[in-house]
């Protein structure tokens, strides 16, 4: 197999690229390295069988050029679509971060797939094509689909792009609507927003809203895994599964806890007020992984130990 | 009240124009002139309520520098946005069309409305937003939303983006699913090409798909109605309906049979094969409009009467 990887050298991709180097793939990495970095591809870069592409998406022709010259020699077989703006803040200040990074990038990427006749598509959604269902649990195929971020809005335009192009061009499309994923190498995230604080100021971690926000954690190992089985055992044309942890969630509470104990355990934590940290944060939702459950796969680790796990590994990265 | 419609040169535009300039409203209608026609403005053109810009919505400077200074002396209340592509099969063949004139359109339209402080949209969303659900009823919040055409993926994507700005910009959106809508002026569609067809080789009517395709047809008086209706009841920060005939809709047979029936009694009809006139074409869907019926409007009009309307009105069009 050949796989062509967009955002290789940022969090979910550079794992991905390990993975499939590892079960003896040919990678095809691409990044622009405005937020993937090198340092992230350390492990795959001398592998014979990863090649990597510096190049933006966004820059059609060239990007088009690069991918087409080597599909000549390896042809491409799946093309995962990782690549994504991961600042959700920054991109409700401004709305055209998500419009090239997290909707363009997947435009084109289904533009050179139709070009070059590839017809197998994996791609990163999120949970946040759901908006703010409020109490209601997160099936799949719930409605209404009104996002409440750029980010979200730009994922669901990718998901709409990859499923109008799977009625003309492509064979099937597997979608994975992640959870908040956490593990290294960490890029971005309330973790490392958390324990760099902590490193500047060591007495007190500030923390934006009261604490009681509620998310569920997914490792990174755990979502790679879930992922390849998706791919493996989705028959349809479109496979459409959110993935995420078997549980209520992490409180952010607990992962500022559980970040003082390990990095400054005498730090003062000091909440703010509100249950949402900034505009567009889904502040507590029910995440239904039962499709998922239904396959056979299921996390084994919870939010909590996810965190703890996450949170030694982002200190052990840090402290190299 | 000061409206700006962008598309005001199309077929809803130009009706919506006519429509809030006669109940004293001030307007100012945006065309790129691409699709839309300044004959279909030739009953506001002259009223001096009415301002029209020759604009590019995507020539994001101008298009802003041009509203800005109309909102300076007319202070802009409500975007009523119905600038897209529609011509859905030339958007299937190439992406870019829909990706600029159906969504980037409703992106600038939203960035436009951030800059000045606009704080109300009502949007021209579309049936084509649920893609092919099979025989599953069409209620406003089913899912999963996986549109089959780059036209409804746009559509999708525009009222994500529109979701997304309701929560940190805007106050208030409506959002409407349009039905197949037909009347005058006549600018696409099936009523046209019929006529067209016809016109040219007044013997035969050749006729994609083998006729039994059947939809829920909307004259566009109605819908004008009805969007007025949902823009005065609708009190939630998101307001979205099907709008649509009240019955199970007309068969192509049928409307080519109206069409020969007006043009040229003795023409024959040819099928094709396959329910499916074109990829990207939905074959056949059952649309609720219960939650517009709640609100108490109902159309006067069944699809089938609705079609011999605007059969009359276009042919009558056509001869002038």
């Amino acid at each position: 197999m050949t796989i062509l990887i967009t955002g290789v050298a940022g969090f979910i991709g550079s794992n991905l690229a390990r993975k499939f180097l590892g079960r003896g793939d040919t990678v095809l990495g691409v990044d622009n390295l405005a937020r993937g970095r090198k340092e992230n591809l350390r492990l795959v870069l001398e592998n014979p069988k990863f090649h990597f592409l510096e190049v933006d998406i966004c820059d059609y022709e060239p990007f088009l050029l690069q991918v087409r010259k080597v599909h000549e020699t390896h042809s491409i077989n799946e093309v995962w679509h990782m690549a994504a703006n991961s600042d959700i803040p920054a991109g409700i200040q401004n709305a055209e971060i998500d419009l090239k990074d997290t909707f363009m990038t997947t435009f084109y990427t289904l533009q050179v797939m139709k070009a070059l006749k590839i017809k197998t598509i994996a791609f990163a959604s999120s949970s946040a094509v759901y908006g703010n269902l409020g109490n209601e649990k997160l099936v799949e195929n719930i409605g209404p689909l009104f996002p409440i971020s750029n980010y979200g809005a730009m994922k669901l335009a990718s998901e709409a792009a990859i499923s109008a192009s799977v009625e003309s061009d492509l064979e099937k499309a597997f979608i994975f609507r992640f959870p908040n994923v956490i593990g290294v190498p960490a890029t971005h995230g309330v973790i490392l927003d958390f324990i760099n604080k902590l490193q500047r100021t060591p007495d007190n971690l500030d923390v934006l809203g009261d604490g009681t926000q509620q998310k569920a954690y997914l490792h990174v190992d755990e979502l790679i895994e879930a992922m390849i089985i998706i791919r493996d055992k989705g028959c349809q044309p479109i496979n459409y599964f959110n993935i995420g942890a078997n549980d209520e969630g992490a409180t952010v509470r607990s992962i500022a806890e559980e970040v003082v104990k390990q990095v400054s355990p005498k730090a003062k934590i000091s909440f703010g007020v509100g249950n949402k940290g900034w505009v567009g944060d889904v502040p507590q939702f029910t995440y239904s992984i039962d499709k998922l459950l239904n396959l056979g796969w299921r996390p084994k680790l919870n939010s909590t130990e996810a965190v703890k796990k996450a949170v030694g590994q982002i200190l052990e990265e840090l402290s190299q």
